[in-house]
C-alpha cells in the first residue's frame, strides 16, 4: 500500500454540484482503505456530508495527500493552506481544463488509482513568500503560488514603482503595474500580460511589467534565489494582489518583498500526464490558422 | 492681420508657474493687437490677473483661437470643451514635449507670430461620442479625443464584454479592459497596450484589448463610421474612463455607445511641424540600440 | 436573371482533386443558363476538360464573375490578374476555411443560387500599386492585394531602410524586413508579425516592422492616400516579396515606392457573410482559455 | 601580482583604426609587466604590428586574459573559440556600448589597472552545444554563446518544425523560424523577435518563435539541462544561424540538437558593473515617454 493512508478532499467552494463528485471520490478512497477528511468550508459550501471534516490545520497534520476537485483557483486556495505542511496535491478538474488541475473528471478514479498503486510522479513548484513593509515595519507576509502584482486601483493612472533586484536597481517603472509570477503563475496572469512560459522546473521568476509607459520595457526572468524588492514612489490608489485572491491596499512608501518561500507544493500527477500536451491543448497550439 | 482675433489662454491648472509664460504670452498677443481671454479655472489655480477672466462657454462664444500651455492633459480637457464650438488649439509645452503640444515653450512667441502672420497649418483631429446606456435610458453622454476605457476596477478580475459594430457581434472579450481611441488616443494609454499608431488623418478608430484572456486577440481598426456598442456582460467592479480625466462606474447589462462625435477639434501648427517627428522624438526611434 | 452571364472558373494549381469541385460547379453554372470558362492553367494543372478555356486577360474581358476555388492563395492571384478587368471574385475554400474564400465547399451550389440570383453583398477590397525604382528608372510594377514585404534575404543581418511617407521622414528603420499591407493583408503575413486587424473598409494601410532593433518601434496605420517609399539603405542581401507570390531581389539604393492601386478588386459574399464571423473562427476567439 | 600574467588582444576586424587602441592597450599591459600576444586575424586586419601574434589555440594555451576591443559580435567570436580553453574576456567597447562590452573605451586603463590589481568580478556565461543531424549521422557541431536560430531563407514561405524537449513533443511550429538563446543572447536577435530578457545567472533558454503563424504562441523559458531538439519537417529554403555569424543550409528532415556546452565563457568585470545599469542604457529605459 502507498503512503497517502489519510486523503483530504478539496472541492470549489462556489459549486453545489462538486458535492457528487466529492463523494464519489471519498467513497472510492474509503473502498481502497483510505481514510477521508473533507475540508470544512468545502463541506459546509456544498453540504457534503458523511466524512468527517478538518479544516487546512488539521488536514496539514493529519493528511498524507489532498485531492483538489475544482478549477485553478481552488489549487491556488490549498496551495498557500497546505505548503508549510507539505501536503501534496491531486487537481481533478471540473469543467475546463485547467493549467493545474490536469485529471480529468471522468478519468479521476483510473488516475486515483494509478497513484495509490505509486505510478504517479510528483513535481515540486516553487512558491513565493511576499512581505509588505511600511513605515520600518512589516504590515503583511504570506506565501503565493501564481504571482504577485503591484498596480493601479480603480482609478487610471499610471503607478511608479521603483524595482531592486538583491539590493541593485533595476529600474523606475511607470506602468498600470508589475506582476512578479512563478513559473506555475507564468500561465496565468502574465501570460495575458504578454509574459513568457517558464516550464515548472526552471528556477527562476518573471517580472511582467502591466501596460508599461515605456515602450523598449520587456518582461526580465531573474533568479529564483533573488530577492525582488518594489517601492511604491507613486500613486493613487495602488493595489496588492496575491494569487488573485487576496488584496490590500498600497501606500506611497510601501515596500515589497519577493523571493522564494521556503516549502514548495509538490503536484502528484497520474502517468502520461505531459506540461507540454497540457499547454497545446489549453492554448490551442494545435488549431491551424 | 489673421483671423485670430480674440485669443484665449488656458494652463495646466496644478502649477503655478504656469502663470508667467501665460503673462509672457498674453503680453505678446496684446501688443499684436490681439483681444486676449484668460479660462477661469487657470486663473484661479495659478493666480493670474490683468487679463479678463473667461470660462470655457465665454471662449467659446468669443475666440478665434486658444493657446493652451501645459501637456497633453491639458489640450484633451480643453478640446472636450470647445470642440462644440469649434475653436482652434494651439500646444505650447510646459515640461517635456507632448504628443499634442509640440510648440518648445522656448520658441512659443515665435511660433505664435508664423501662427498670427498666417503662417501655419490646421489639422482636424476626430473626436468621440460616447453614451452609457442603462436600463433602456442615457445614464450619460459626452465627447472625449483621446479614447473610452471599459476596464476592471480595484478588483483583479477579469470583465467579461460583448462587442458589436454596427450591429454585427465582434467578440465575446475576456480582458481586463478594452481601449476605443481615436488616432490622437493611439498614441495615449493605447499605445502601452500594445496597440498600433494611427496617422491622425486615418478616419478610424482602434479597438485594443487590455491583457486580454484570448491570447489571439489583437487589436482592430475600424472605420470612423462604424457604431461600436460595448455591452457589461459580467463584472464586479467595473469602470468608464474618458481621457483619463472623467470616470464612472459600470453595472452588468450597461451598454456603452462609441461613434465619431459630429465636431472635431483644430488644431493649429506652426511651420515646420511634422508628425512623424514628433513621434520620433517621443518615442526614441533615433536611438540605436 | 443577374448579370453574370459569363463565369470563369480558377482553380488551386497544386491540388489534381480540384477538378471534381470545379467540374460541379461548371455543370451547375450550365444548367443555369450561364457560359463557363476555365482558367488555362487551372485547365492545365488538373486535367480538366468539357469547358472552353480562357487565359487571365480572356477572362478580364469576357467573364462577368470569377469563382475560385482553392485558398486564400489562389484568391491573391486571381485578383492580381483580374483586378484591372473589374472581374468580382466569389472566394470557394476547398479545405480549412480561408480568410478569403469564405463560402465552404459543401455549400458552395447553394450560395451559388444566392448569388446567381441577386441575393449577394459586394465588397470592394483595396490593393496597392508597388513600383522599384533603381538608377532613376523603373525597374519593376505591378498590383498586390496583400502585402508588400521589403525583408532581409537568407542571410541573417538587418537592413536598414529609410522609410518616407508623402515626401516626410518617418524613420530609419533597422530591422529584419517591414511589411506594408493592406486591410485585406492585415490578417495574412502582417498578423504574424504583431500587426493590427484592419477591417477591410478603413481606408489605409498598415505599416509593420518585422523584429525591429528599435524596441519602441509600432505597427503605424497610415491613410490610403499616402505614398510610401522606402529606400534600402543597407543590406547584403534584401528582397521584395509581393503577396508571398512574387518576388525580387533588391539592391542598395533602391526605391520601393507604394500606393493605393487605381482599381480595386471585388468579392462577392453570399447572404450571411460577416467579416467577424470568419474572423472569430480563424483566430479561435470562441476558444476560452 | 594577479594571475593574469599573459594578455591576448583581439580586435574589430573590420576596423583599421582599431590599431590605435589595441596598441595603448597592449603598451599598457607591457609596462605592468604582462605578456602581451595579439590574435592573428586582428594583426593582418588592421595592421598591428611590434606584438607577438598567435591564432586562437595558441592563444588558449598560452593566455590568461583575452582583452577584446571591439562590439558584442567580437566578444561572440572570441566566445565561440576561447570557451573550451577557459580564457576569461573583457570586453572593451569600441563605438557605441555594447551588451558584452561593457568597458568605455575611454575608460579601458583604469579598468585594466582595477582588472589586473584583482578587483573585479567574474561572471560565468552559459553556452550552447548544437549539432545538426541528417541521416543518421552528425553533419555538424560547435559552440555558441548567443542563439542558434532556424529560419526559412530567401523565399518567403514559412517552415514548419516539430520541437521535443527530453523526447517530449512540445509543439508543431509553423514560423518564420525558432530561436534557442541563452541569457546572453536573450538582448540579442531574441529580444527584437518580442522575447524576454533573461538575468544571465539564470540557469535557463529560451525557445523564441519568429513570426509564428498560431497566435497563441509564446516564448518559452525551459532550464538548461533540457535537450532542445528541432527537426525540420517542411521548408523550401531553411537555414541554420549561429550566433549570426556561421550559418549553414538545412534540409527536410534535419534535426538540430541543441543543449548546454560543457564549457562556460567567463566574463571579467571592474567594479562597479551592474547588468541592470547596462540595461537601462541601452533600452533606454531611463527615457521618460
Amino acid at each position: 500500500m502507498s503512503s497517502f493512508k489519510t486523503v483530504a478532499l478539496i472541492g470549489r467552494y462556489d459549486s453545489p454540484d462538486v458535492a457528487t463528485a466529492l463523494a464519489t471520490m471519498g467513497d472510492y478512497l474509503r473502498k481502497q482503505g483510505r481514510e477521508v477528511l473533507v475540508e470544512k468550508e468545502t463541506a459546509a459550501s456544498c453540504g457534503l456530508s458523511g466524512f468527517p471534516v478538518a479544516d487546512f490545520d488539521e488536514i496539514g497534520a493529519r493528511a498524507d495527500l489532498a485531492v483538489v476537485q475544482g478549477g485553478d483557483g481552488s489549487m491556488l486556495n490549498a496551495a498557500r493552506h497546505l505548503a508549510v505542511h507539505q501536503v501534496p496535491l491531486v487537481g481533478v478538474n471540473l469543467g475546463r481544463l485547467g493549467f493545474m488541475t490536469d485529471i480529468a473528471s471522468v478519468k479521476m478514479l483510473d488516475a486515483m488509482a494509478d497513484i495509490l498503486a505509486g505510478r504517479h510522479t510528483i513535481e515540486e513548484r516553487t512558491m513565493l513568500a511576499v512581505e509588505v513593509r511600511r513605515n520600518g515595519g512589516t504590515e503583511f507576509s504570506t506565501f503565493v503560488l501564481n504571482e504577485v502584482v503591484v498596480n493601479k486601483g480603480a482609478v487610471l493612472r499610471l503607478i511608479e514603482i521603483l524595482v531592486h533586484i538583491d539590493g541593485e536597481s533595476v529600474y523606475d517603472l511607470r506602468s498600470d503595474g508589475l506582476i512578479v509570477a512563478t513559473p506555475t503563475g507564468s500561465t496565468a496572469y502574465a501570460l495575458s500580460s504578454d509574459g513568457p512560459i517558464l516550464q515548472p522546473s526552471v528556477p527562476a521568476f518573471a517580472l511582467v511589467p502591466i501596460c508599461p509607459h515605456t515602450l523598449s520595457n520587456r518582461p526580465i526572468i531573474v533568479s529564483d534565489r533573488s530577492v525582488i524588492e518594489i517601492t511604491l514612489r507613486r500613486s493613487i490608489d495602488a493595489r496588492l494582489h496575491l494569487d488573485g485572491q487576496l488584496e490590500c491596499k498600497l501606500l506611497e512608501g510601501d515596500q515589497v518583498r519577493i523571493g522564494r518561500a521556503q516549502h514548495t507544493i509538490a503536484f502528484v500527477h497520474p502517468p502520461g500526464y505531459s506540461y507540454y500536451a497540457m499547454l497545446r491543448e489549453k492554448l490551442h497550439w494545435g488549431k491551424i490558422l
